[in-house]
């Protein structure tokens, strides 16, 4: 039936963050309708600008995510690397929240999702480090550590 | 001589879709010519301002598309993802078109996409929930259904 | 451990080019600072906005580049797709850092950056090409050239 499934967790949260993207884009709209600004208009009340300045931010933010995301996943540890990503989502939502109240209000939400994209970052630059010294040198370090307990 | 392939019909859609994000990018930049907008500026004639928010808005839309494309096709079917898929470029070259000629032509291809969208949605939280029942508890949904024709 | 690994050269481009990224949101924030421009503001001195604009672009042709770079080097040559992938990456480099002295300084860099994904792009529709006509008329193109030599 399905092609050759990818691994699910991973695409369980990136399935959800993009639905989080969704929500964003609606928000947008949402603040248009009410804020009375049509297309192709971008500027207006500071607050409108807030909703749209937070939502573009998670635009710009959102394929850098996926690509640490899946690369934790995928050569370092998949659950881990879910469990931090439903954690940048969760950041995000508190960025978002926030900024839609005070531009102040984004900072908090915004540094936990920059801790959230470092470790994804961290997990990333190590499973694919342990890969290429397995590829290319035949040398498993992930596995030698284990070995150890 | 290439790496393990990724399922064809997919990669055929997204590597489609993403030639028209190129194309997008360069009617930006045909509009920049034509109304004399030099870069860094963003702000113009209503005509240069509609296709560059045309073009923004696919850019926003992108990544999201992508994630539930390749989430219906993974976990739900292939060839109906696909199908779906193209009718979501489409859409969004009505959109395009649309939005060129005035701010309220977009709205047709606008919700012709979310349309498209939503029904990536659905097939990719099915194919997610079956996957997850056969690996957790080991009950696949979709082949009972199959079984019952 | 790791859930099944996807292709080492193609995952490593994409992970650096995910730091670039993370590296252009970073100057837009040092150049907020350096001009006192507090969002959701995105006007400002021309040296700031022509740091926001190319950081922008760079988002903009982002999953464009991922989704190129992914299909040339999986279905046509992962080595060739993986440096073709840090031409564009330095590419990029050139352009932020031209865009960043003045507005023509964009250029090179950009003219480089579209060489690099049109090169992509070839590599991408001949491997697409290849995989169709072997999988639906058992027919390898790629396989007959070599066999040639």
């Amino acid at each position: 039936m399905a092609a050759n499934s990818p691994p699910l967790l991973l695409a369980v949260v990136s399935f959800l963050s993009a639905c989080q993207q969704g929500y964003y884009a609606k928000m947008v709209g949402r603040s248009r309708i009410k804020h009375n600004i049509t297309p192709p208009a971008v500027n207006g009340p500071a607050e409108f600008e807030r909703v749209f300045r937070a939502q573009q931010n998670c635009v710009e933010f959102y394929p850098l995510f996926l690509v640490f995301l899946w690369t934790a996943g995928s050569f370092f540890n998949q659950e881990l690397a879910a469990i931090i990503g439903l954690c940048y989502m969760y950041a995000r939502h508190v960025y978002f929240r926030g900024y839609v109240d005070s531009a102040k209000g984004r900072l908090p939400g915004f540094y936990s999702s920059l801790a959230a994209l470092f470790c994804l970052m961290i997990l990333g630059t190590a499973g694919i480090t342990n890969r290429a010294l397995d590829e290319y040198l035949d040398f498993d370090l992930l596995e030698k550590i284990r070995q150890l307990f």
